[in-house]
């Protein structure tokens, strides 16, 4: 009888990875839901609904990371025109639509493509709740039929396959990220979601991947924007897809268990400026590293090094006094975090207070076995004052015998972004590790990717979407696309074909055309042929799943991906076009049914 | 025994509004709780707790909407930080800060405050999950000791008082939108899901405002942002947050039921390409309006409009032949919504195709008594074509004798935003709603608004955060804030007071001082005095809470203070900033404070 309390579409959210138990508690669900689905005859119904879910690679898809990502996380106008197919007995018509984008974000020729595993996760558990089918009967106007309603209820998406690129690869305009075949009305309520899933992720992927690749791959990349994101899961969204391409942790506590990224933080200017002086301090014994010994007064300890630095003639002079409420919260923050001492050095001064005051901790620390890790500088002039900060540390390395004291990190965070990070590359810096925020989470330099879902087919028919801006035609027909490589090992060119064309072969030249500029075609002999879409939901269909890999896997997919692009289509300036082509009958049938759908204009 | 199956974390979210039978459930669980509290000798805390929950107001506060809003939803730095007041036994300690933003977006000299509920609903529902422990466990050095997890534990928002300005509220710089009190360690907690929830609420609900005035109240403004918003909230957050400031309707449906925001929607050029000929429909019976007759081929109803579309004089000559799967997919959604009929005319070509097809449907319906909704045109030139469309509607309704036909609506939606609303009325346009999506939804002239938390006192110290950035010095002191309002009813300056200053008085002079710029002060006789500051959450206290109220009265607000202001302040060009001061007394004591934390240079 418990058993029916839980609800199959409950179970999967249980758990990342399933132990053997909830196995057990699943199957004895879908044996409880088999069971009283026999009663009302849709025994055959029921079992490939299990398979669906319980699919051929034996893992349960779970529900989409955020709760709020529901069906009815959709356009109102997605239920009217399910209901308008209904009425006219449409509804079940086999669709073929694809996402994709038009244009490259931020000025580049690259997209990172990300937010498919989520995108997967609403499909696999789609399905509207009896609350759900009340709040839509009551919006939608008093004559829609009842049995529009009883048709929602028994909606899944076990009549829909998703073909995908896979998550963390480089992408280009025009080429489909997803195709969804399915009944339309299915294929369009899942269109608004979808898009609003894979827009902003592969945005703020494509941003994450931009500054990295401005930074260079020896330095620290540390997303801090949770506070200054676009809501909640803007913010958790954020830091998922800031990882995925190529940040190596967050400041998100949220994201962090979600997800598993690394974590990063020490504390706020509120800290420092919370402690009036050493005074306050009342415990000050610390134990040394090894656990040999243990200073009784770390304060004092600490004052010695501030009156060492005052009495060197090689530091003297940079400072006066320090403040001492400064001084006072980083002793305080060493004393509770020994191994992992880093300061945030900008609330005063600088070189006149903060750096100081960071020393004469970090080296009352070294007397005791502990290695501090490094400062913080939040605003100024960060090329010069890492500079003068690398100076500092080096003479205090010098003037007192600490080795490696000269490395000491140097993290920078002020309202980073690319064109700051190429400014300091420029100017000349000491920094290690940068912490961005919020022109990395909110793409201040382009809010939003443009993700359209177009309808390229219904009842094996073709369908062409025509508009007066060329860019905005859809190419027509269920495709297949491939990444043709060349000689050097370097993608050439994305190639789209119609569903039934033979694939491209290695060694063998074949036309790449420009889908709308008649002139613009190659020769391509491609050194190898990767097929982009996949199978990643094949509903209850036999076709074989693609898995949905961890997180860690699709940024390593993402960094290597990124890699082994031609750099030309990388830089910042003036990027080189990635070409993006159709075969010569797919041009040919474009246009055919773009003539054939337009209307021929009359001049009076 | 069940009872105790309910925590009371988990009774506010079952409802927005508690039915009598919840609230009985509700206090048996606080009876059970406070059975099980008493076991543990933890009486009294419990009865203060209970009562800060269930509060004066006799309401329970409810969870966070987005349930990823939890104590986790924070910054890594929150919990070191909290770990190393805790080790210093410093977490208790008093402290004071306030939530506030520096410069208007969009550069403008307003911004509406948004976001207080949802700030208030996670503090109410503060607390650690076991879970979330452990994981804070997991990634804070194995030193940290047991004690920091079991006040960890223990910990809630009981302690901590939050006064803010009300939500809906037009507000301007460095006047405080939210002050938190309480012990440091949790206020900090609360620092970065705070500016989180007001920092994208208030941008967005200010875009909204700022897209109203230039489109004119008497303009249906419809939010259509879910697809292109930052993330799946991003999306929710934003449809929230534009009718609070201003907007009419959404397409979102989950908003729509979250919220009770109205919802518009139709269907989408996918709905259009997805018929081939009107050959397709099947069932062509429409019963008239009054029920009194059945029309029983209606497509053939419609293709008599066409026909005297192309005999007739006046509209002859603008198309030779309408496309075919357009006409077959308005008659079709007209059958399913002989009610609501709204057509999407830019698929195929608006003038040409669109506009007489859907006047034929239009013309059908009218023919059975009903009346057509009108037109959303979605590419092209939106000035022309809706004047176009217009011109059009007017000689059909000559024409055929239709009244109001002419009248027809006309919605555009292509991606505008405040430059284009303010081109189209410039140019002139027939436009009657406008359907804005992801300008407003991101953002995207601005995308974050930059939200401070600033330690402003601890233990009834006044503390200061100095930078060389003047405008980033944070204002010190526990204070009180007033809006003055002049002889007009204009607010003419906000003013902030020492906590203890008396307030100031109608018809009595007060000095307003600029809180940086010596020479900028002004004497002001206000004709009303308001106190921008209440309490909205007092902890256990027994200080009266204001209410939170429903969103349509908080959309009521913002409008209402919007059209409250000044119209200087609000223009879209070169706007006058509004004045924000601080009395004199704070005058002295902000820059006393400044000059006894900033370290004196020496110059070499």
């Amino acid at each position: 009888m418990p058993l029916f309390f839980l609800h199959p579409h409950v179970v999967p959210s249980l758990s990342l990875s399933l132990p053997p138990p909830s196995l057990y508690i699943y199957i004895s669900v879908c044996i409880a839901e088999y069971i009283s689905s026999r009663a009302e005859g849709k025994k055959e119904k029921m079992v490939e609904k299990v398979i669906a879910k319980w699919n051929c690679s034996g893992r349960v898809v779970e529900g989409p990371t955020n709760p709020m990502v529901t069906p009815l996380l959709t356009d109102l106008y997605q239920f009217t025109m399910a209901y308008a197919y209904w009425k006219a007995n449409k509804h079940q018509e086999r669709a073929v639509f694809d996402l994709y984008f038009r244009k490259n974000p931020f000025g580049g020729e690259y997209t990172v493509f990300a937010g498919l595993e989520e995108c997967i996760r609403l499909i696999a558990n789609f399905k509207f709740t009896e609350d759900e089918i009340s709040f839509i009967r009551e919006i939608l106007p008093g004559s829609c039929e009842d049995g529009f309603f009883d048709y929602l209820r028994g909606l899944d998406c076990s009549e829909v396959q998703v073909y995908a690129i896979a998550e963390g690869s480089v992408v280009f305009p025009k080429v489909p990220l997803l195709r969804i075949e399915g009944p339309i009305a299915v294929a369009q309520l899942l269109e608004t979601p979808l898009v609003n899933l894979v827009n902003f992720a592969s945005l703020v992927a494509t941003n994450a991947a931009r500054h990295r690749f401005v930074a260079g791959k020896s330095k620290q990349l540390l997303e801090f924007g949770l506070r200054r994101a676009q809501g909640p899961d803007g913010g958790i969204s954020a830091s998922k897809y800031c990882y995925l391409g190529g940040f190596d942790a967050t400041s998100n506590v949220a994201a962090g268990k979600l997800f598993g990224i690394p974590l990063r933080g020490t504390h706020s200017h509120a800290f420092v400026s919370s402690y009036m002086s050493p005074d306050e301090i009342i415990d000050k014994s610390l134990q040394s590293a090894d656990g040999s010994s243990s200073c009784e007064d770390f304060v004092s300890l600490v004052q010695t090094w501030i009156n060492k630095f005052q009495l060197s003639n090689s530091l003297r002079g940079i400072f006066g006094e320090t403040n001492q409420s400064e001084l006072a919260a980083f002793t305080s923050y060493a004393l509770a975090f020994p191994r992992s001492f880093l300061a945030l050095v900008d609330t005063y001064d600088v070189m006149r207070s903060g750096i100081p005051n960071f020393c004469a901790v970090a080296l009352a620390l070294n007397d005791l076995g502990y290695k501090a890790v490094g400062i913080r500088l939040d605003s100024g002039d960060l090329a010069y004052l890492s500079c003068e900060a690398r100076k500092f540390f080096s003479a205090v390395e010098k003037e007192f015998g600490v080795p490696g004291f000269g490395k000491t990190g140097i993290t920078a965070s002020n309202d980073l972004n690319e064109e700051t990070l190429d400014a300091l590359n420029k100017q000349g810096h000491e920094v290690d590790s940068y912490g961005i925020g919020t022109y990395l989470v909110t793409c201040y330099a382009q809010a939003a990717l443009g993700c359209v879902f177009k309808l390229v087919e219904i009842n094996n028919q073709p369908r062409i979407k025509l508009s007066e801006d060329v860019s905005k035609v859809s190419i027509p027909c269920k495709k297949r696309s491939y990444r043709l490589y060349g000689r050097e090992g370097y993608p050439l060119v994305d190639i789209m074909t119609g569903g039934n064309e033979p694939s491209p072969k290695v060694g063998e030249r074949i036309l790449c055309r420009h889908p709308f500029n008649e002139s613009k075609r190659a020769y391509v002999v491609p050194q190898k042929v990767e097929e982009l879409l996949k199978c990643y939901w094949p509903g209850s269909s036999d076709e074989p799943r693609e898995d949905l890999p961890p997180l860690k896997d699709i940024r390593d997919r993402c960094i290597k991906q990124l890699e082994r692009m031609r750099p030309d289509h990388m830089r910042r300036l003036n990027p080189t076009p990635y070409k993006v082509s159709v075969s010569a009958k797919l041009y040919d049938f474009i246009h055919f049914l773009w003539l054939n759908e337009a209307p021929v204009g009359e001049l009076q």
